[in-house]
């Protein structure tokens, strides 16, 4: 048993770590802050929990993180960077469900996030926790950069063509739709049940933050120069992101299916779809999992990727759980084996 | 570890079933039937299950039925009366997740399903399964008539005011509401995305098949005759029933809280929220619990007791292995354990 | 034509008095005041109205007001009493669409609206602007205090039995349902998408401020007391409510159909269905119609209403233009004749 | 006024007719047919309709039929094609809202429908009816084919960059998303609300038949060969269609937002939003507006085109009526001047 500690754990973010970690077999929960719900149970907020976690929130307090084996930041950009060289000092492994760490270049991450970067210097330390690209240095890292969402269902859909120089990649097209519940928990008018059901919107077409993550991602996998258009569409229901990929191939003699299978053959939360599919975003809902589908439409030079996760597991607290089990050592699937709901 | 049989596995109670019992420490899933998709896998019905249930719907044969432990039915009403009596004269426990065996009264049944009952001599030897009533008698029945949905809700929410004789009964009020996965996964216009969502109404307030069945189970708690209105909504939603229950109350001096928290003090699957809470239908999502808060509004003499379940689990399928659990002497929350998912 | 300006128009009421008014043949929109968002094009912050209204929103002027025949208010409780005075010794005509006048005690409006009334002596001036009650009031008032949601559908289902003295007065039920743009345009956590869809609760069960103006409205139509209790729902769709209302009989030999059928023969916005009908709130989704029906379940002695109207146009900016036809003898469905949308 | 008949009305396009065609000034509806609903009163099946529409859905009647000034096929596909010769040669107009006369060439029509086209003849006389495209032509038509949804949504948005040369035409990218009203009334399982809520899916990748009536639209702007990618996404909402559509810029040195506003300057239901909007569904719900906007990420070579409709009235009855006002010389906007509702 490992003790865990949760920085900011009243957004979605947070009540999905408490929800998977209450459920793990070798973790215990150890303190969840929160400065503006102090005091408070975790449950009162998160009446799914009731029974389940009797943890309160509670001011942040170094000492007691500093108790713990691992910290996750589920809080807003620009918290962790303030508070992780002292964890890691302490000897506490830090994982980051926030941007901080997400980029290799603190010039671009200022550029995007509006802030000039708080500690650079652990950026090149930062593992990007992607594990189906970086699962030997996530085994070694003490500082975990956990992707984003929509950089998470992106790169695994785009990731087996690049690697395998099989498309153009000056021109390549990321059209992603996520539920709202990718937005937060903060009160804002766009998310409203009356603003956002029965909608359908694209949103930051000009430029999201997002871009330069999946940009960064893709470029590592190959010498070519990246093109990348990423259009991000709000979509009336909670959870699941669905990124609809395309390529240009550079050849029609591929066999795509063989390509992505190969690829994630050993990967526990990578399940590619028989050809012909079409994955469901609620067939991932609540669980870790990613769901690939490739498409050649009618025989042409246009490959099409469909690629679907639970943008709070996989895109998020689920994927953070994955990265703390392979930082320990533990079963990779430990408290990640929940069944989705359908219906 | 006992062996299971599902029989009619292609609705909401069937694939619901599979995702509790595919985690049950204690059970092995042995066959699922269905005439109509004999040999299709269930993951491919239900790709949730994919990865997580390897079996294929068959056509239902008595041999491999009687080979298992236990069988449920997740069948259409009807069809549990016709093959029951073969299976418990083989030594295999049955619960009906259908109607078959909910009604002690035949003739009652048979007005109310618009069929005459197929197997009169089994209704006596047949335990209504609702564990907070009937626990000790489903520890040793061979036949469980899982309850209603409805029923569970209202009756849960009910049963203390009437075994305490705290109210009225002559004129008791269930006002329920329910999501669209109450109608079943069969096609029907009514349930249509575009016919339900962003809808709201009443249905069947000249009497539904769950009025003859929750008033029978008031009924069997008090000498006083039971008067009951109950009309249930369609709401927008997937899962989830909320019931609103009205009493009028016989006397103001009784501390209505702490006659619920008694009542279902041991109670695994039942909780009682702090006085003043509204329980939320999203709290129990996938899970077994019901929670139950009470009201009364300006101290007057009516009391309202607000009763939430996730009709496929504690209203259906998490129910009925609530019961086997109890049947075969397990821990009763084997395979119920799963944290709600909120958002 | 006349002139119409509408006070505090970026909420839900505003625009939908806007998409009403911009297509009324006597009406010409003069202004809308907002101090949040002085500038903005009325149609940048609604896409809607784009090509309908070509007005931006203004810092209310009372010079500007004054030249206005009516004066809507679409702002929180607590602004129309501090301004309907001045507007009315211009000679301008008031609707207020908050709740500022539509308690006849100002006692009972400080304590449920938790401010102390800042105008009572206009009080006994106001008319309830329930066209069904108080028409010829409203067409020489002045001051038309437009009826809250819920109270408009709840005192329209249960009025013709009270009025016609046709059940028990102490015990009535109204379990109403809301969609949550009742709730407003305002940016609140509960009814963020990811918070209130998939989701069914009651609210405010120990008393909701719509409860005082419908026993008001109730108790107009009686001797006897009215003992009402009243629960809201918050119901995942966007617009609608149903109110499902119980009483008992005093006398089982009574024609409920025909009671309603006669009381609203001539009213232009209440449709009472056939005998046996499940009115859907879908039915009268943008209308500013409200639709009945009536049922003895099992000819007992319980009479079940169902009553269901869109909250934003009989509920609210539909009923308000219809108060203003009234007021100013006009036709009086001009620019409420628009046809629902199903689907 | 004009005589107008509906052959095939229950389904949702049929609705959306009767909806639109009760509110305009030049039309009188003089039958809608309908074999299964013989004799039931239209505003029973679409209680929206009730006080609206007092018609009953009839048996076809040739009689009855060739006494109409127009005929409106709101029929699944084949259906049209074996009536429309007969009321051609009896004088009457006829707009076929299904897609048997959409297509050019017969032998693509049967390969993609499945079945031989039944009147070959006839095609080369139909006009698609595009307004946008096709406005002289269908001035003085007899047939016109109604453009499918996707098609109305997709051509809107590509045809001006196409039609001045501006993009590489060999790989043209539309991805688009709409509500499940799209699959039309009927019962099936893929689009119950408990299938097709808090769910996102793409369908038909490989192939779906507005796949070529989109390529013919856009081939007919250019000599240059038109390479399409098509993929349609289902969204857990009841109306609306979002086309994002992606093309490669020949070069950078042009004003998109010029060039679009130019070419719908003079046309009333196309919108072009200000530079860097991006148009939300709901702002067309209900109305025969397609909303645009243009992008250009980054100020790369990729151009991205934002493009909503409601798909049941600019993608199908609102722009059959707008056709209709062409072919009789109305106004061309009766009976389309509502405002859409938000929210």
């Amino acid at each position: 048993m490992i003790k865990a500690g949760i920085v900011g754990g009243t957004g979605y973010t947070g009540v999905e770590l408490l929800r998977l970690l209450a459920a793990h077999p070798e973790v215990k929960l150890e303190v969840i802050t929160s400065r503006s719900e102090e005091g408070m149970p975790v449950a009162e907020m998160y009446p799914n929990l009731r029974g389940h976690v009797e943890l309160c929130f509670s001011v942040p307090d170094m000492a007691v993180l500093k108790a713990c084996d691992v910290v996750f930041f589920a809080t807003p950009n620009g918290i962790a960077m303030t508070m992780a060289a002292e964890l890691l000092d302490a000897g506490v492994k830090v994982i980051d469900l926030a941007a901080d760490f997400r980029l290799q270049d603190a010039q671009e991450w200022a550029a995007w996030y509006g802030q000039p970067h708080a500690c650079p210097e652990l950026i090149s330390e930062a593992v990007y926790g992607l594990p189906e690209v970086n699962r030997e240095a996530i085994r070694t890292a003490s500082l975990v950069a956990n992707p984003g969402c929509y950089p998470t269902a992106v790169q695994l859909g785009l990731l087996p063509l690049i690697e395998n120089g099989l498309v153009e990649t000056a021109n390549l097209i990321a059209d992603a739709k996520s539920g709202v519940s990718g937005a937060g928990r903060k009160a804002t008018v766009a998310t409203l049940l009356g603003e956002a059901s029965e909608n359908f919107k694209a949103y930051a077409v000009s430029g999201h933050r997002h871009l330069p993550e999946i940009r960064q991602g893709l470029q590592q996998a190959t010498a070519e120069k990246i093109g990348l258009t990423f259009v991000p569409h709000l979509t009336p229901m909670i959870r699941g992101i669905h990124a609809t990929c395309y390529a240009v191939l550079k050849s029609a003699k591929v066999d795509l299916q063989a390509v992505f299978e190969t690829r994630y053959a050993d990967e526990p939360f990578v399940d590619v779809l028989p050809s012909g599919s079409h994955p469901e975003t609620r067939s991932v809902r609540g669980a870790n999992t990613c769901r690939i589908a490739i498409h050649r439409p009618q025989d042409g030079n246009t490959v099409v990727v469909l690629s679907v996760i639970d943008n709070l597991v996989k895109g998020a607290a689920g994927q953070a759980v994955h990265n703390m089990n392979i930082m320990f050592d533990f079963v990779e699937d430990y408290g990640l084996q929940g069944i989705p709901l359908i219906p």
